[in-house]
């Protein structure tokens, strides 16, 4: 048998970490780590700092280079599935060659890894060829909460519904005609900023929970050009931004 | 200045506890408990355990009843705000009669502070009258992600969004049209077991990370029965229940 944890670190605060994320760090013999880049260099360094400060025994690390995903690609989901299926090849040669029976291996992810995060649907495609392979997840603190937490808001409304959703799906369809409170998560474009919407509110974090956590919110009319701003000049300085925002509106349907 | 720390603390894994969160526990003089009565005195318990385990110095605990909420009311919101109305006064006494100048209080609240928990507005509100309280939230597991992690499941497809939503709303309007992956909290009326779709696969659990878990999934048609009588039994046997579903489209719209 070999176990395999795939851990929620939370979305920046080393202090995000859970007891029991903590527990599954120091049952794990070997982290895979996924080499992103010098963009995410600042985000390598955390995960290096919560193993050193928090792991007792002894631990191997494996890093692989992530494979090219297609960023131009009309299909978004296409080009999804394809970079997803190179990482499942990679991820199955990392489990079977460096991972001894018996063994565990570990993946630490940002956020939780329920919410926009691949590893566990690759690692699930894997479990199911491969006798023997079992899956551990452990939540952690999204950014979505961080951004909740740092802004003092509870993301329902009494008795509401509220929608975690994209850039990009909101780029497409715009505010929802039946939610009134939406969250949005991986926007590259600031589609936030091409809505006219003359009644909703933008509550808005960058690197939420880390030291580098910016706020900015009001009415997204009279905020989304300084959000954009403030969100160029950040992205420019540190070389990456991870963004997210809560759009709500001011009188519910 | 009196500070006042909304701590989430998970959903019922004493291992939820983030260090942020137990760091909170530690700067806290005062935390201030709402007798919710017989029914949630495993969930006190848990509360006391934590303290116990994780608080160092000395603290003063103080209980309040809870004030009775009109649950027979027609209008769902507006029982829900005078509720909200007499907690608010509760609180406020709470916070000027019980906490000295300079002093910290504390809420421990079951999941997130941001989902579906009262406490963050009604603690809002008494701010915005009262100069010289701050209020901090710091972000926990909740049942949706203990939910997610027991089934080892992502909430969202690849690009697609999902919505958190109660057990009233979806009985009220069914699976909605242009979200295929929808999460239910507060569901005492079982809304899942009246609806008829026959392309939905439901992720049911029931105390999710407690020693009491328990999980039931499969095609909603032929689960529902089954999950409305193995919740009915679970109720029955510990005298209460708390219980969250995803529920997924299986060919996405």
């Amino acid at each position: 048998m070999r176990t395999v944890y795939v851990i929620g670190i939370g979305s920046g605060d080393p202090e995000h970490l859970t007891l029991a994320a903590i527990a599954a760090m120091n049952r794990v013999d070997v982290f895979f780590t996924i080499d992103k880049g010098e963009v995410k260099s600042d985000l390598a360094a955390l995960r290096a700092e919560l193993l050193a400060r928090h792991v007792n025994g002894l631990f191997r690390v494996v890093e692989a280079p992530d494979p090219q995903r297609d960023r131009a690609a009309e299909r978004y989901e296409a080009a999804v599935g394809s970079w997803q299926g190179e990482r499942e090849a990679l991820y199955e040669r990392m489990l079977t060659e460096e991972l001894a029976e018996g063994e565990s291996g570990g993946f630490l992810v940002w956020g939780d890894p329920a919410l926009y995060d691949g590893t566990l649907p690759i690692l699930e495609r894997i479990r199911a060829r491969r006798p023997g392979v079992e899956i551990v997840s452990v939540p952690g603190i999204s950014s979505v909460q961080a951004l909740a937490a740092a802004h003092r808001l509870v993301l329902n409304r009494v008795g509401r519904a509220f929608t975690v959703t994209t850039g990009r799906r909101l780029a497409a369809s715009g505010m929802p005609a039946d939610v009134d409170d939406v969250v949005v998560m991986l926007d590259s474009r600031t589609a936030f900023a091409e809505l006219t919407d003359p009644d909703v509110d933008i509550f808005w974090g960058a690197y939420v929970g880390s030291s580098d956590e910016t706020l900015l919110h009001g009415d997204l009319q009279a905020m989304k050009g300084t959000i954009k701003e403030v969100r160029a000049e950040l992205r420019e300085r540190k070389g990456w931004i991870m963004d997210t925002y809560l759009l709500r509106r001011r009188d519910p349907r």
